[in-house]
C-alpha cells in the first residue's frame, strides 16, 4: 500500500497545544513527510491530520487525506469544523485518559461529599469542629431514611463515564447514568433521552457531566435542570461537576442557582471560552472548585504513541477503530 | 442466662462523646439498667462497659462487668486504661465506619497527588495554568519510566487499611502495605515487621498510616521513617496520611520534614492532643490538611444498633466477636 520511500504523510494542527509531543513517535520514520500546521510545504502529500481545535483552513485542499485523529477525547472541535472533509474521524480512546478523568471526577465528588471546602475554611480559622457528615452508601436506607443518601448522578455513559460510575460504585455512592441512547450498565439504574432525564436528575445529589458537547447538549446545564435535582439531599442540596466541555454548561444559570441554593456546589474544569476569563466569578467562589482544563489531561507523548500505532495499523491493512458518528457529533 | 425482669446492665462511659445515641437501642429494655457515666447507682448490675477514653474509676468496683465495648475503631484509649478489667474487649467493626475511611483516605490521596493545593492557590489568583500531572498507572511503566508512577503505601492492614487497598489500587496506585505481622493481600506487595519496614518506605511516594496506637508504633511517624521514604517520585517528593492516631507521629519531626522537603505534603486527621491546640504550626501550614479527627466518624446511632445486636447475640448464647488482644495492644 505504501511507497518504499515516501510514506503518507502526516499534518499536526494542534491549536493552542504544542506540536512537538505529538511529532515524536513519527521522528523514527524519516520517509514520512511531517508537517506542523500551518508550514504545509506539500499538501498533497497529507494522508492524516492530527487535529486539536484545527482552524477550517488546516482541511482544505488535501486531495489525499485518509483520516483525521483527535487529540483529545471530545470531538467537538473536530466535527463542528466548517470544512470538515468526508474522511474517517477517529477519537483518542486511551486506558491512561480515563484513569485521570476518574481520578479528577473521584476527586471532586468525594471533595463535596467530604465537605473538603467548609473543613479548608475552618482550617484557615484554626477551627477544630466536626461537621454532619452523610453515609454514602446505600446499605444505611433502612437505618438513616431516604434523606441520609448521597446520590451520584452521571451524565454520559462512555468509555469515562463508565469508568467513574464503577469506582463510585465501589466507594459505596449511589450512582445512576444518563445517556441519549439506552445504555445497559450491571448494577447501576440507567436512564436515558429526554424522557429518562427528569427521572434522573429527581434522584441525583451530585450530578457529574460528562457528555460530548453536541447541538442537542450546547447548554444543557442549565436551571431548568438545576431546578430538576434532588432536594432532598443529605448534603443540603445539589452539587454540580462539569468535566465535559463548557459549552454544555450555561455561567449564568450556576451562579443564580449556587446563590439560591437550588446548588450548594460546583466544581468545573471547563468553559466557554479558555482561559476562563479574569473576571470571572467563578474564580472566587467560595463554593466553587475551579481547575484549567486539567481533568484528563494526558501526557501528549503517551497518546501519540497509540495514534502512531493505529497509523500502522491501518497501513497494514487494518481497520480504523474509535470511529467518530458525525452527524450524531460523537 | 438472664433474668425475667431485670437484664445485665450497660454502663456508658463515653469521655468526651455525648452518650444520648449510644443509650438509644436500649430505650426498647427498659428491664435492662442503663447508667451513664458518672451517675452509676448500682454497680453490681453493670455487666457491659460502652467505652470511649474512660476514665479509670469507670472500670473499678463493677463485680459482675462480663464484657467493654470500645465505641471506635481504635481501641488504644481503653487497653491503655490502668484499671482495665480482665474481660472481653470488643472492637467496633461496621461497614459504615470502613466506608468512611476509605473516602477520606481516598480524597487525601487523590487530593495529593492531583496538586488541589497547588490548584487551591491558582484560583485563589485567578491564574489559569496547567501544571504537570504523574500518571497514577502502573501500566505506564515502560513508556512513562520509573520516576512517573505514584506509588501508595498503606501502614496497617487491618479491615480499614484493606478496603483503602483495594479502591486506590482499582483507581490505578500502585499500591503496596506494611504489617505488624506477614499478610496476603492478592496482587498487593505486603511487607511486615521492622525487617520490611525500609523496603516498603523506599517504594512509597504517599505514605497512608492506618497502624493502631500501641506501645511499639507511638511515635512511628518519625524522621528517621520520612529519610527512608521514595526520593524519585514523580509528586516531587513524598506525601504523609496520617488516619490513625495522633500519637502514631512526631510533629516536630513532621514540619522539620515539610521545611527541608523531606515531605512535600500532609494530611493529618489526628493529633496528640485533641483538638489540635490553636497556636499550631499546621493549621496554617500551606502543604498540611487539617481535619478534626472525622476522617471515619460514624453515627453514634448506627454503631449502638451494632453493639446492642452483639448484646442479644451473646445473652443468647453466641460468642463474641472481634476481640481486642490487649497484650498486643489491639
Amino acid at each position: 500500500m505504501t511507497d518504499k520511500t515516501v510514506l503518507p504523510g502526516v499534518l499536526i494542527a494542534s491549536g493552542n497545544w504544542a506540536p512537538e509531543p505529538w511529532a515524536e513517535p513519527f521522528a523514527s520514520e524519516p520517509e514520512r513527510p511531517l508537517a506542523i500546521w500551518p508550514d504545509v510545504p506539500d499538501r498533497a502529500a497529507i494522508h492524516y491530520v492530527l487535529a486539536w481545535r484545527p482552524p477550517a483552513e488546516a482541511f482544505a485542499d488535501l486531495p489525499n487525506l485518509k483520516a483525521v485523529f483527535s487529540l483529545g477525547a471530545g470531538v467537538d472541535h473536530v466535527v463542528g469544523n466548517t470544512a470538515l472533509p468526508d474522511v474517517p474521524i477517529v477519537r483518542v480512546v486511551d486506558a491512561d485518559l480515563t484513569t485521570r478523568m476518574t481520578e479528577w471526577v473521584t476527586l471532586q465528588v468525594l471533595l463535596h461529599h467530604r465537605q473538603h471546602l467548609a473543613y479548608t475554611r475552618q482550617q484557615a480559622a484554626h477551627q477544630w469542629r466536626e461537621l454532619r457528615q452523610p453515609v454514602a452508601h446505600d446499605v444505611r436506607v433502612g437505618i438513616m431514611g431516604l434523606g441520609e443518601l448521597v446520590r451520584v448522578g452521571i451524565m454520559g455513559l462512555g468509555e469515562l463515564g463508565r469508568d467513574a460510575v464503577e469506582v463510585l460504585a465501589r466507594l459505596g455512592f449511589q450512582v445512576s447514568g444518563w445517556s441519549r441512547s439506552a445504555k445497559d450498565i450491571a448494577g447501576i439504574e440507567c436512564f436515558h433521552g429526554e424522557d429518562g432525564l427528569t427521572a434522573f436528575l429527581g434522584r441525583t445529589d451530585i450530578l457529574v457531566a460528562l457528555v460530548p458537547l453536541t447541538p442537542d447538549t450546547r447548554g444543557i446545564l442549565n436551571a431548568s435542570v438545576f431546578d430538576r435535582l434532588a432536594r432532598n439531599g443529605a448534603l443540603g442540596g445539589p452539587v454540580l461537576i462539569n468535566a465535559g466541555r463548557g459549552g454544555l454548561q450555561v455561567d449564568a444559570d450556576i451562579l443564580a442557582a449556587l446563590d439560591d441554593g437550588r446548588l450548594i456546589g460546583a466544581s468545573l474544569d471547563v468553559f466557554e471560552p479558555e482561559p476562563l476569563a479574569a473576571d470571572s466569578p467563578f474564580w472566587g467562589h467560595p463554593r466553587v472548585v475551579v481547575t484549567p482544563h486539567v481533568a484528563a489531561s494526558s501526557e501528549a507523548s503517551v497518546l501519540a504513541v497509540g495514534i502512531h500505532r493505529q497509523i500502522l495499523d491501518f497501513e497494514a491493512g487494518k481497520p480504523l477503530g474509535n470511529l467518530v458518528d458525525v452527524a450524531r457529533g460523537y
